[in-house]
């Protein structure tokens, strides 16, 4: 069965596509925009070729190809051969090397490159070209140790990742040859030794395989191929592309490019940089080196790489020479180049570089992944350089990153006990138990227990553990390792290259400072400054740079819908102002019934023979209520605030077990059988479809009258008190069709009639059942105002209870049933529909209907986004959420200018 | 809260609008195409007067004026009392009388008259027009003692329905007057003593409101005016309009009409007519009358009326002479009468006469309800006499009303014990436990007890408990009574005027035959026979006349929409295909699972570890549903069977409480605690929304797998045996998405390329939740058939368990926010859009995809008219419901095709 793959969206086959573009020697047939047809690293590559940048010269096989591929059983389009012969022929002619020519052999790369960064998920091959023959000029002309290590690294990566044989089997072959010669590092073979170890490595792949090493350059080239579009549908890359919510039709395109050396040498180099520092967005350029090396030994963190500039080295305190000291030559060409690119791009570049016996060459350039707090400032200082506008200012910052800025940090006065530091590799802090595997880490999660992963070091296998867990520690790799940038682009705390720390993994310890943890003992990390604590840390409220306000200042000139926040406490309400909200777009009122004695009075409510009964129980319950309302509206000070009336089942106010029951009937005096009975008869089936929202206060007008009598009577008094104009807005639950709400209407406009002061207020309703959205022309002559309840409208029209999901919606990820959690981002596609027809139709009726979404879709860019689309006037999300929102409501806005 | 009117939605007040429409003396304004305005009565009565036919002369005051009357807070509109004066001075013009006038006075009647027939629901005055002058008028010119009679029924009359004095009170007067007098009857009062007790009744009310009884008739009529539209608003009215599905804002007529007198002496006579039978539907005039009795006196069966022709007299054995003996002329002027009105209308006619003096007069006329049976005999009689078209006939009959003709009867050769014998009423039997009122039949049905109501005769204070009861048993009144009319409408079986039987309500006996029962002891009714059984009596399945095969024959050649059954069994097809299924529509497998040793195979795959154990404990169930599939292709004979995949949650399979658990795990010898971790970790919060359909089909394939072998082994089976084509429908239940069922279709279909004989099939999917009716087109590219679950689909929608419904629905449809059950009748505004959205998006990507129904929906006429306007390609309901929908599909054909 294959899934989650849409079969025949693309026409493939065409006779006229075009499949391959070229790149090289200040020429490119592609350019930046064709990021979706080359992926962003093809796209990027031709664009710097087209402005003359070193780039060694290559070509991108298109996405387009990969699409034709999967819609063709895994076979190559047609034409496809002859333009990658000709594309082959152009690069040898510039490199003035021939592909499998055994005196003067080009040897490429190939990589992939999709749309979307994937940064490790996607395989690689280097060296390719290389067999017995064509190593020998190499060794001819370079380095015979060079020449053979270069095979052997090429023999061990090709079996890897095109004939599917585990890159451990090479590596006890190499640990023997080490043993034999007596040495514990590589750097100790000699050219000999790597001929031998060849030819060790080409024997087991002949034994497991059954068949030689190919040796035909055009076999291995193909193979490698083949082997980057499968490696679109392995496992971690579909992992990766569920959480980063890319769809799988996208494709990867295919780079094939010269190789060029950083490991010829001591005049050869290989590093990656930033334009800016990526964790505080500081205007300084930020990256590693490593001095004969090949490119993907630094981001492995297999070696601690040198810093490039003399300022960083003396900041770090670091003994190893800078890139600046070291090689000032391509150092300054080099910062020529990434001043040029940011520039170009008007952006924050992450670029990685080749140096080959002193000649600089560009390998990639994208714009770079960045801490919401980088971003902020990048965004900002772009902006205030007149490099953007502020518009794009807005634009470029992601706004779920911000949420690490608004999470808690360590409370700098709290007693902490350090432990460990590593580096602070992704910021924010968290407290967990430790766990030492993804298995654990996923197990502790759905048992709701916040972890901490910790890991010698993490690779693509490790990303469900890494979304599990609350933070990661590494023992090993720098700031661009595999951990630390993938946690970055979660927006969660790492510390990575703690090398105090030992780690015993299958013994499920680790220990540092002469001490030991175990499985389940609880740290702290702190991935702002790298340390690692014993135990609990307090946190604090997050602090906000000025660079937050500036911009969430420039996104509030521009956006139109309005940020409320669901809030019912003073904590949250308080807190929704301090981060901006407009008002309050849900305040659920069931806390009121709930807390302290108040749920007493509840209970004789529900015990009560008749009408009278129940309001003798429910006006104990109302001057607590008014005393919370009168808090709400005194803080939200003339911001509308929308109460829901109760929408609970009446069961969950009452006791479950006999035991509870017991208790419960003692303190209140009444016969416990009657109590369980009522009990009994008032247990439901599927409590979420049954006795609720204004069915409930359609069966007991009473809690309207009395809710209605606490809203207005506070709003009344708050405006007595401070001469602010309260404008309440009392919102009816679960409404199915236009009557319900007329008779929830009628009574609330009847007991306000009897409020001693009369205060404006509105009455609309929930939008949260499909007949209602489908209704909306008749429910909105009633109702003034729609919120739609997009938790509710999403259970119901996918007929799935949140509360039983797990069973099945976890299987449903995994096969890809789902591209994404509908809870969590609108599905636009189906519930939006709903959205739509209730907008129209509603607006029709009541052109000044007001219209709001306060479900957690509230607090989603995406969902926003559509939000706009379709017109609300505002959306309300939780409060550590509304700047999220704002900023996503500004870019939602300057998409719809941009006719998005 | 005044709910369940619309107000404003009639232009009311209007200027131009003609309030009042007279008719008289072979002249009207109105006419029977009138109805809507007029009332039935109001329009007949025009129709008649301008047929030429007698009618006494009057007027009609409109149903808008009622509309009027409630949205302007029970005011009349202008011009209304204009018209009113000038139609009385018509009536005065050709009555040759003066409204009020001491010398000569008119008297009129005042009757409602609505829309649709609501007989007895709505109150009327006769006589108005009497004062203590005009009586004395009356006194002079016909006979004091009738003059002062016709003045207390007046009274008394007015008082009970104008005035809201109870009747009661006016009875203790006259009883006390005819113990002073010595007499039983009213026939021993002689005018003087008729005199005094109208004097004693104008005291009465005088006493009882402070103020005198009126005098000025026109006083009188425009209270009585008033009553007929406040009584539209009363609650039996209320009840008897939800029960009939008719809208509170059609209003009511008001038809005002000069007073002819039945009660003037043995010359003159009142009685009602059917022009045919309305029990057996035979061509031959039926009904009854009395001699010198007003029209009341017949329907409120305090007298036993005598027969109308000579042959019902012999038939009867009655001894009182017939009308055609007593009267003849005016007897064959009726019989003239009669037959034109009949051709007139093209159907059985329901009339009422007056003979005053000698002379007709007609009062009424309207279509006469009618048994089943009947209304099947009279409409193919009818066409046969070709009076009306075949396709007439099939717009005539009430598919609903077959539900009669399909309930089992008594059985002919079973031991009875008959304890008495009334008129057999309304057709069908009847078993239940004796309730001697309306509020314990209502007790009873809600405790699902069967019950038969025994009354001594039925007021519309009775209409609910009417409802709630299985059967009606009255010791008074006639075929025509209240009992026996209502009882007909219901399609309830009757029997009434069981004189034997001596009823105690207070005392909760009943006696006959010298025997004694209680309330709770258990009787049989056979409102066929009229026969009264102690205790049950076993019953047959019903035995269709040849009047019903022509009608279906008809109806088939006229229909478009397919009809098939929701069926399992052996027997429930069986009885499909003899009610002329065309196939089955929803065979739900759960049985399969459920039955005898099967779920202990269930349990163990639910225990099981593994996927091969899962599949191991079903492989063991393979057998034995392959022979249920046999069985039901076998006898479905080549006709399509849609089969539902397995639908519940795994839990249903488990047993729930400790004890259960203990028993099971011991005879499955496993674990007693295991088993109860299993039972708990498949416990669901909201199960109708949980773990089941497709979601568990997905998490286990197994399941499909072994049902998919099941269903096409079954297949190839019957085809090799039959010779027959099978071709079964696959169907997969509660997909919301697309990807779903594709999942699901990708087992079916891996598992029948491993069936060793291939047989033809379709996979199609149910489409019961919003989402999946949203997406339609993303599901039809994968499903080739959808059948609408309109249970799941309405219970989704408006976000209601039918589980938990009970607590509040019974509430709504009392305060009438809902005016139809939504599970008995579609939501066609709210759901049905859904529907069409489904149907529209799915025949795009589709043009032959099949479209089915097989909600419960699928065997209700309204339903199906819906179902054939969106084009379904067939409905499915359960097999008693068969023939209700043929019929109900022809009529919706024969709907569409006049373009309703």
């Amino acid at each position: 069965m294959r899934v989650g793959y849409a079969a025949g969206t693309r026409v493939s086959g065409d006779s006229m596509a075009k499949w391959v573009y070229t790149f090289g020697d200040g020429q490119a047939e592609g350019s930046a925009a064709m990021r979706d047809l080359l992926g962003g690293k093809g796209a990027n590559l031709a664009e710097m070729a087209a402005l003359g940048l070193p780039v060694p010269p290559g070509f991108t096989i298109t996405a387009e190809v990969c699409t034709a591929y999967y819609d063709n059983e895994q076979t190559f389009p047609a034409g496809l051969r002859e333009e990658v012969d000709a594309a082959l022929a152009q690069i040898a002619g510039l490199t003035v090397r021939g592909f499998g020519d055994p005196a003067n052999p080009l040897l490429v790369s190939v990589r992939s490159g999709s749309r979307a960064s994937m940064p490790g998920m996607m395989d690689t091959v280097l060296n390719l070209g290389l067999n017995d023959e064509t190593v020998e000029a190499i060794a001819g002309t370079a380095d015979p140790r060079f020449a053979f290590d270069s095979y052997r690294r090429f023999i061990q990566m090709y079996a890897d990742v095109v004939l599917g044989i585990d890159h451990h089997e090479f590596e006890s072959i190499l640990e023997i040859e080490r043993e034999k010669k007596g040495v514990q590092e590589d750097t100790g073979l000699d050219a000999d030794d790597w001929r031998n170890i060849v030819e060790r490595y080409k024997a087991l792949v002949e034994e497991m395989l059954e068949h030689p090493f190919p040796q035909d350059p055009m076999d291995q080239l193909w193979g490698a191929i083949g082997a980057v579009f499968n490696s679109w549908m392995n496992a971690r890359a579909i992992a990766y592309r569920q959480l980063h919510d890319i769809p799988d039709e996208w494709g990867t395109a295919v780079n094939i490019q010269a190789m060029v050396f950083g490991n010829m040498g001591d005049t050869s180099a290989t590093g990656v940089a930033f334009t800016r520092n990526p964790s505080t967005g500081e205007p300084e350029l930020y990256g590693e080196f490593l001095v004969n090396a090949q490119g993907e030994d630094v981001v492995a963190g297999i070696r601690t790489p040198q810093d490039l500039t003399e300022d960083a080295r003396k900041a770090a305190g670091a003994d190893a020479p800078s890139l600046e000291a070291l090689m000032p030559d391509a150092f300054h060409e080099f910062i020529g180049i990434a001043n040029r690119l940011e520039a170009h791009y008007r952006d924050m570049q992450d670029m990685e570089f080749t140096i080959e016996r002193g000649k600089l060459w560009m390998l990639q350039t994208r714009s770079g992944k960045r801490t919401a707090k980088a971003a902020l400032k990048i965004a900002v200082d772009l902006a205030n350089e007149g490099v953007i506008s502020q518009d794009d200012a807005v634009r470029q910052v992601d706004p779920a990153s911000l949420d690490q800025l608004l999470h808690p940090t360590l409370d700098p006065d709290a007693d902490r006990s350090v432990i460990a530091r590593g580096l602070p590799a992704s910021p924010g802090a968290a407290t967990g138990e430790i766990v030492f595997s993804s298995e654990d880490a996923e197990q502790a999660a759905r048992e709701d227990r916040d972890v901490v992963l910790v890991r010698a070091e993490t690779s693509p296998e490790d990303i469900h553990g890494m979304i599990a867990a609350k933070g990661i520690l590494t023992a090993r790799g720098g700031m661009t390792s595999h951990a630390a940038v993938v946690a970055r682009g979660m927006g969660k705390p790492c510390v990575s290259g703690a090398g105090m720390v030992k780690i015993d993994a299958k013994a499920g310890t680790m220990s540092a400072l002469g001490r030991s943890w175990s499985r389940g003992d609880v740290i702290t990390i702190d991935g702002s400054s790298g340390e690692v604590m014993d135990g609990p840390v307090p946190m604090l409220q997050p602090e906000l740079t000025g660079e937050f306000s500036t911009l969430m200042g420039w996104a509030d000139s521009v956006r139109r819908l309005k940020i409320r926040a669901n809030a019912e406490t003073a904590l949250d309400s308080s807190a929704a102002r301090d981060f901006g909200a407009e008002g309050i777009g849900l305040s659920r009122t069931e806390h009121m019934f709930f807390e302290g004695e108040r749920i007493m009075a509840v209970r004789e409510m529900i015990l009560a023979e008749d009408s009278d009964g129940r309001r003798a129980a429910l006006e104990k319950i109302l001057p607590m209520q008014r005393d919370d309302f009168i808090e709400l509206f005194t803080i939200m000070q003339g911001f509308p605030v929308t109460v829901r009336l109760l929408d609970p089942p009446l069961h969950e106010f009452l006791p479950k077990t006999d035991e509870e029951i017991k208790v419960v009937a003692g303190s209140m005096q009444v016969d416990e059988a009657r109590l369980r009975e009522r009990v009994i008869a008032l247990t439901e089936v599927n409590p979420m479809l049954g006795h609720r929202g204004c069915r409930l206060l359609i069966t007991f007008p009473e809690i309207i009258e009395i809710q209605t009598r606490a809203i207005l009577e506070a709003a009344a008094h708050v405006e007595r008190i401070t001469g602010v104009t309260v404008s309440p807005e009392i919102m009816v639950p679960l409404v199915s069709m236009a009557s319900e709400l007329e008779a929830v209407k009628a009574v609330i406009d009847d007991t306000a009639q009897t409020i001693e002061s009369p205060v404006a207020y509105s009455v609309g309703t929930m939008i949260e059942l499909p007949r209602a959205a489908l209704r909306a022309q008749d429910i909105a002559e009633i109702a003034e105002f729609f919120s739609f309840g997009t938790n509710d409208l999403t259970q119901t029209a996918y007929g799935i209870s949140r509360d039983d999901s797990a069973s099945f919606l976890g299987a449903y990820q995994d096969a890809g049933l789902m591209e994404k959690d509908p809870f969590a981002t609108l599905d636009t596609e189906g519930v939006g529909i709903l959205m739509r027809v209730a907008v129209n139709e509603g607006r029709k009726v009541r052109d000044d209907l007001k219209l709001g979404l306060c479900g957690e879709h509230g607090g989603d860019p995406a969902s926003i986004q559509f939000c706009e689309a379709i017109g609300l006037d505002y959306v309300s999300c939780s409060p550590y959420r509304v700047p999220i929102a704002r900023l996503a409501a500004a870019q939602a806005a300057l998409a719809m200018r941009d006719g998005a």
